[in-house]
């Protein structure tokens, strides 16, 4: 056996054992998984900040947005309704005789997680993939990323710790270093790898689909890849609040050096003197904005050729750029704009470019702002900035953005993306692999299970969750009617 | 534009118009379709008697199936709950503030079904995945199957008098026919097209699976493709049961002729004079079972290929076939066996074979017949035939047939699927595409959806299932908790 293959077949030993602890069990082990994780704070802070060039006070959020996040999730699996049990009870009389069936969501098996370079906590080693995961009983092979491998490290060291405070399977979870290319190709490809979460490029995320789809048998990769946010600013909102959007969006096209999956990379509007003024605005705002080290040189390469590709292109103008050079390392804050009609003529225009870039489109009217929207492939996000007049103008605008992207936000910044039940953080095709999941939020969950119907079974023989006395206290459907009552 | 591009971009415009319906329009709408079928009752059932060789009353059942179906999700869009709303609200002293998000699950648009050739009715033009697809608000586009086309066209043309009635959109549901590799290909490809549903063989599904992936925008594919549903009959139950255990199972493999996706196409057992009183006992009753004729041409074809190849493999031994030998058109019921060892070196045993035959694994020990589960494919079922004593000396193969199939059953036969918001017809690959899923009961519409999550938006603004009073009565989870209160 290789290394990978050792990993694998321990991973899925542990799964055996993980997936029959109780949900009070794996709520407790999540919880101590976010003890261990607080307790290193200072030691993980620093070694992040030296290896991503991330702030300080951004990694300290960060690492409590991760601890936060497990015991959500710890909750979640506490209160046990997220299974979806479902009881149909038999019905002896009827012709011919209806059997009882019970449905309810299980772990899929070993899950491999692919650590994202931007967010060395809340998306990598402990973060959201690895806690929906844990959460719903699979156990997870973790590929930490090369950007920040001493971090990783170091979590799940912290990991490790709670695993062994908690008393259970030592291979629960598992960490490995490695290239994508061999080590992450070998954990898609073998066979007891059951399902894959990524955070990152768009050309590594297809990559890694692509592999799992060609193995005897497929299993679902959650990659989360490229998306560039299309921002609808209407008439009235420019001409009554230009200063305050400019300010606004501003600071979310420069928020982390623009590293985030849902950076407002596309500034859509009709032409009109407010806009003009609107964009002056932002220029200066820009201008104003001091370059910053990138997360590592491979991300500040990409940017700066994207950038320099993107701005020779016809028909681009430059607004502006930050008014200071940037250092070694740093990323090149910059906003641009286009026409619409040449905008749809160029894909290269509808290319993410990663980084404090965006791209304002102007459009002569709002046929052809529709034109442009419906032109445009899936996001992660899409926001309308509007006052109620414009709101009550351009319903058939809202409506369209209503199919175009995961979540559709009313005048706020797409950047900042909440931990909570409602989130969807996800999209149509190529924002993520399968816009019917989210990443981000408790509905995580549903990534790393399947629905098993078991059918005439005994109740000492049935999972707690669909016993009659309804042990765990859920939310069930029992023969078509919501209830938490036991049968 | 050819015919296909009108077709989709007629079902594109009628979904613009059929999601916007309320769920009691929607509902309403699906009830008119399951009279109209009613009404026609009488020619549907004569027409897919003459087209398919399927028994009357076996097509009435099938009928009474399919509008209790599209009933039942008339139920249950009604009751609402089904689209997982979810709020958050907000809370403007936190720092950062936290927005107000609510989240619930929206059609993706049209829906291309094909039709099943083994279910002309539940399965087909107005079947499972159209009833499905409609109660989620997207529109269908039906690939009517050419060994029933008549019925389909006129199941469609019920189901148009249901549109005229209801007075929605004429193209919200569109009957095609031709060939699947030219007329099937260019619907899976048709840019505008969300979804495909489709039950038939292994090849089949692939190929359009494959085709999805193909496309610029991927799209989920649903099909419900192959399995053997395997069978563990445990030794005290062969031991105080036998007799029963052939009657029961011999129907089971014989019902019509075997052309169901949950046939018992294995049963699996350790060596013993009880297994050999059962095989003996077996045989009989099919030796009993008069051979009838299969639904078309091609498939009577497939299954005496298929049976003569797997007849003529090393080591397989016929245990019975009808007595009657099979007039033109009519599938020959057999039974055979195999050793456990012979089996797992010879992958051929593991395939379909569709019709009335089943093949017995004889195994030399518990441990052998777990190496044989663990070597299966998933599948859509697997079943225990086992007495109290039987289910407590094994549930470690109990364990492992969970791991296994959408659904587990305990003391019955695999053939009859129930419609309900418990059923699993769905399971590990290649049982399906996609073993999330189901394609039978209520969590089938869930295939025909995908989660939007709306950010800060003013409450006229929201879909009724996400605004603050809670018009449509609906369970939701508010801030946490499940709720019908309104906010």
């Amino acid at each position: 056996m290789n290394n990978i293959d050792i990993v694998m077949q321990d991973a899925r030993e542990a799964f055996e054992s993980f997936r029959l602890l109780s949900p009070s069990e794996r709520s407790s082990f999540l919880q101590k998984l976010a003890a261990e994780i607080e307790a290193a704070r200072e030691t993980l802070v620093q070694t992040a900040h030296e290896e991503t060039n991330l702030p300080l006070p951004r990694l300290n959020g960060e690492l409590s947005r991760t601890t936060n996040q497990l015991n959500l999730f710890a909750r979640l699996i506490e209160e046990g309704s997220w299974v979806e049990a479902a009881i149909d009870t038999a019905d002896k009389n009827r012709t011919p005789p209806k059997p009882d069936t019970r449905k309810m969501l299980l772990p899929v098996g070993p899950v491999v997680v692919f650590g994202a370079s931007n967010f060395p906590f809340a998306f990598s080693t402990a973060g959201g993939d690895t806690a929906s995961a844990l959460a719903s009983g699979s156990s997870v092979v973790i590929k930490g990323h090369s950007a920040h491998a001493k971090t990783s490290q170091l979590v799940f060291e912290a990991m490790q710790k709670a695993i062994s405070k908690a008393g259970i399977h030592p291979f629960t979870v598992q960490h490995v270093l490695g290239s994508g290319s061999t080590v992450g190709k070998a954990l898609v490809q073998h066979p007891l790898t059951a399902g894959v979460g990524f955070t990152g490029s768009f050309a590594g995320g297809k990559a890694l689909w692509e592999l799992a789809n060609q193995r005897e048998q497929p299993i679902p990769v959650f990659a989360e890849m490229s998306s560039i946010n299309p921002v609808v600013l209407l008439q009235h909102t420019l001409q009554e609040n230009a200063a305050a959007l400019a300010k606004t969006y501003a600071a979310s096209i420069c928020l982390g050096m623009g590293q985030f999956c849902t950076n407002p990379g596309l500034l859509l509007a009709v032409k009109s003197d407010a806009l003009d003024q609107f964009l002056t605005l932002l220029g200066k705002e820009i201008e104003q904005t001091a370059p910053q080290k990138m997360l590592h040189s491979g991300i500040h390469a990409s940017y700066t050729k994207g950038l320099s590709e993107v701005l020779a292109q016809k028909g681009i103008e430059k607004i502006a750029q930050s008014a200071q050079q940037p250092g070694n390392g740093e990323a090149f804050p910059t906003v641009a704009k286009v026409n619409a009609s040449v905008f749809m003529q160029n894909p290269h225009f509808r290319e993410e470019v990663f980084g404090p870039y965006s791209l304002a489109v102007v459009c002569a009217d709002k046929a052809e702002l529709m034109n442009v929207l419906q032109s445009l492939k899936g996001q992660l996000t899409t926001t309308i900035m509007a006052t109620d007049a414009d709101v009550e103008a351009n319903a058939d605008i809202i409506a369209l953005q209503t199919t175009l992207a995961g979540r559709i936000i009313l005048n706020d910044v797409p950047t900042g993306v909440e931990v909570c039940a409602s989130m969807v953080h996800g999209g149509p095709f190529p924002s993520t692999t399968d816009g019917r999941f989210t990443s981000v939020g408790t509905t995580a969950i549903k990534r790393w299970v399947r629905p098993v119907c078991f059918q005439g079974f005994k109740d000492t023989m049935l999972p707690d969750a669909l016993k009659n006395n309804n042990p765990l206290h859920i939310w069930r459907i029992v023969n078509n009617e919501w209830t938490k009552n036991g049968i």
